[in-house]
């Protein structure tokens, strides 16, 4: 059963947040564009990638049943003004076999996505496991007229698609035919008609490792072909909702809709939703500048940037406080920032749940569950409903210092709010700190000294209290010549 | 640099030690066959799994560029008697789509191998990702005459392949000839020319979801081609070794044998490896009568066979107690003694780290450093190896007792060697442990209590001694109406 609820979200096609009504009632299928695994993933991505977990978990939460489909791109698609494409480009630096390169940075992906509780989606396609369909679209598309064949490479027609009545350009906003209009003659070396025309298949040059047999000759798919292909095997070819990073609005995801309406006859997205990016200090991030960092380095503290290490969760706590269409600035006072917020909002959880009721509220919570739910139907707006937790807190600690009064069941209605926004909804969890091994350690030292210096004192009474309960929580003590250590 | 070694391992092909000699001098391409992913990962394929990951690390210890290439069978293979395959069972019976059920599982089992600190291969292909190559092949034995079409399914001849000089049954020891005198005729019914024949293709019935076009209609390639087009196509079409378990030995790779022999007229493997099953309680594992547990059923103690869970580093070195070619039985007395050998070795790791060296050697290091390379030589001879780390650890300990010694070169060898042999090539790490938590916890509240007690005798000193040395750990004590209690 899903929720009541009213839920809108931001269209980029329209422009407008609009009301969400599923094709199927309970059932959502939604569709995001993964990573090319030919290196770190990086910041950025990690932040799309978030975007769409929450978005996930929130339609879960209302009783949605989703169908979460995220690909892999295992085939390195073509780097600008190259004839090498970037997986085998790496594979070259690396001396590695290209899909040692997709294997080596799938396993990173997995583990930096699974570090900051994304839940794993529910279909993970890779591109090179859909030859077979993106062949099969292929000759549809020439068949149609709407895609050629030259030189070995397929390339779809924009500009007949758009005589034919389709809408390139819809999605970006772009006016095609001024494009068109504007745009120089190509010199006749060119294999395509129109510079706008995209590749479908590409022929594959003797180097090119990646590749595979085809109508055509020997080849590898386009990039835009697999995300056509791989939605709608999965989701039908009309789906719910389609996401991404920003910078797949135009030309890919433009492209992805002239591709499914050319070979299937109608619009496959009602939704299509883009996640915005992140800046380092003000500034864009990017690779040649070095203005940038691995999530790796941010976690470890290893970077030139921030003071410390700060970990997946408040990272995470960090990413929410933004909405997902704004910009977002990583700094260190930032960081900080979140960092105490994280854990005061950590805190309430374990302070909520030692809350005795009273007879009646002086806090009004079901107002406050309407504000939460109001937020996150907002186009998910997470930063005002972690600013509804924080007023959570407030009453939290106020219920606990007896200076509010909550009924029972108000508690449980906040109880079961409170925690299901912080854990289901934001993907917080309480994080096994990794300063608990020295703490640990500093504790046990503790007791050594007290444990010393009650033999100094001929304290033996203590001094044995002190050993005995330690081995009972099997903490042993080793008495030496030079001092006392522990062994558990 | 591949270091002086005289790595021995036992060949199933020819049932003999052999001296092992790659194809490439310091290259070595390995292939072991994965799991099909339309359930939890179970513990027998969990060993095998855990014994190629030894020998993958020894043989990278050795100093070999080893290329590990392990893949998931995703294309559900049918069920005996049955028109259903696997996958798409469970994908009816979980009400999901076949690739939901294939995800799902891939996720459990890199779950699972993670835990159990399996290095993740090189490359890890799918069979859908390799549907193309696989229409390849067939066709090819098709050329050759060794395969047929049969009613849209296309099959490997096997006499028709022995008859040309092939030898099925090369490598499970199967005298063919009188298979074929001994079996029942085909009652014409029948697609196969001779029931040992195997399909390469099988037409799909109108119910199969998971399909793909090809020359002999829709379709899916049968199991046993996909190891041979995934091996060959990142190893070679020879290679030097290939592993899994044992119950594979027969009809899997022995059909593996003849489809690459009859498409690329060469034994593709020098030395095929097969790693034995469990049994719990003495008894086969077996779902069907009960005696089954699953990984994390044995972690968590979630289970009706064992008294306690059991860390998966303490699974993993019970698995390395055994020889990868012996039965293993998996019972609660057997796992209590592993936990408590576990616990000695990683001691002395410690203990080792702080041993002082001394003029000369009173044991010999040099001899004990060999004795471990020849055990691991000797087909990966893991509990030998760990009898020989025992020696170790009673010679760590005797040092640290100052009953024998050890001259700083000896300290050195030692502590690479020990290290070495326990993380690299046995792959066991220092747990964090789960009960940390739990000691942490007791021993705060151990402090909490001596500080009430301080404060009934008065004792103010001792009291803000206990509460500020935990402050500065990071532990606040908050006093309140029902005590004290502490925050991180």
């Amino acid at each position: 059963m899903v929720k009541e609820h009213q839920l809108k979200l931001h269209n980029s096609l329209s422009g407008n947040k609009e009301t969400f009504v599923p094709i199927n009632q309970e059932y959502v299928g939604m569709y995001v564009c993964g990573p090319t695994v030919y290196s770190n993933v990086h910041l950025g991505n990690v932040r799309t990638f978030m975007s769409f977990d929450m978005i996930y978990r929130y339609l879960r939460h209302l009783g949605y049943k989703v169908r979460y489909v995220r690909n892999i791109t295992d085939v390195g698609h073509l780097l600008d003004d190259s004839d090498e494409d970037k997986i085998s480009k790496k594979a070259r630096l690396e001396q590695l076999e290209p899909m040692e390169i997709v294997q080596k940075y799938t396993v990173d992906f997995h583990e930096v996505l699974r570090k900051f509780n994304n839940i794993p989606p529910n279909v993970e396609p890779t591109a090179t496991g859909h030859i077979v369909e993106q062949i099969e679209i292929t000759q549809e598309l020439i068949e149609k007229g709407l895609a050629y064949v030259s030189n070995g490479s397929v390339y779809f027609d924009v500009k007949k698609y758009n005589d034919q009545g389709g809408d390139y350009g819809v999605l970006s906003n772009r006016n095609i035919d001024e494009l068109f209009a504007n745009t120089r003659v190509l010199d006749g070396q060119d294999e395509k008609r129109n510079p706008q025309d995209f590749a479908l298949w590409k022929q594959a040059l003797p180097e090119h490792i990646m590749r595979w047999p085809s109508p055509w000759g020997d080849g590898f798919p386009g990039w835009h072909l697999e995300c056509t292909v791989m939605s709608t095997k999965y989701l039908g070819e009309q789906f719910d909702i389609h996401g991404g990073g920003m910078d797949l609005k135009f030309p890919h995801h433009e492209c992805e809709i002239a591709q499914a309406k050319g070979a299937y006859g109608h619009s496959p997205v009602t939704y299509w939703l883009h996640a915005n990016m992140l800046t380092l200090n003000g500034q864009k991030m990017s690779k040649s500048t070095g203005n940038t960092i691995l999530p790796e380095e941010l976690m470890t503290g290893n970077n030139e940037f921030f003071d410390k290490g700060f970990s997946p969760m408040v990272i995470r706590f960090f990413m929410m406080q933004a909405h997902y269409r704004s910009m977002l600035d990583f700094s260190n006072d930032a960081l900080l920032a979140s960092e105490k917020g994280y854990s005061r909002l950590m805190e309430a959880v374990k302070t909520l749940e030692n809350l005795q009721p009273s007879g009646s509220s002086s806090v009004d919570i079901k107002q406050w569950v309407a504000k939460c739910y109001a937020a996150m139907d907002d186009d998910f707006n997470t930063p005002i409903l972690i600013a509804h937790l924080f007023d959570a807190v407030k009453m939290i600690n106020s219920i606990k210092d007896q200076t509010e009064t909550i009924h029972p069941d108000d508690l449980i209605r906040l109880n079961d709010v409170f925690k299901a926004m912080i854990v289901e909804v934001l993907g917080l969890k309480e994080e096994q700190m990794a300063g608990n091994e020295d703490k640990l350690d500093g504790v046990v030292k503790m007791l050594i000294e007290m444990r010393k210096q009650a033999r100094v004192d001929k304290d033996w009474a203590l001094s044995d209290q002190i050993r005995d309960q330690l081995a009972a929580l099997g903490i042993v003590l080793n008495d030496g010549k030079e001092g006392t250590t522990y062994t558990f």
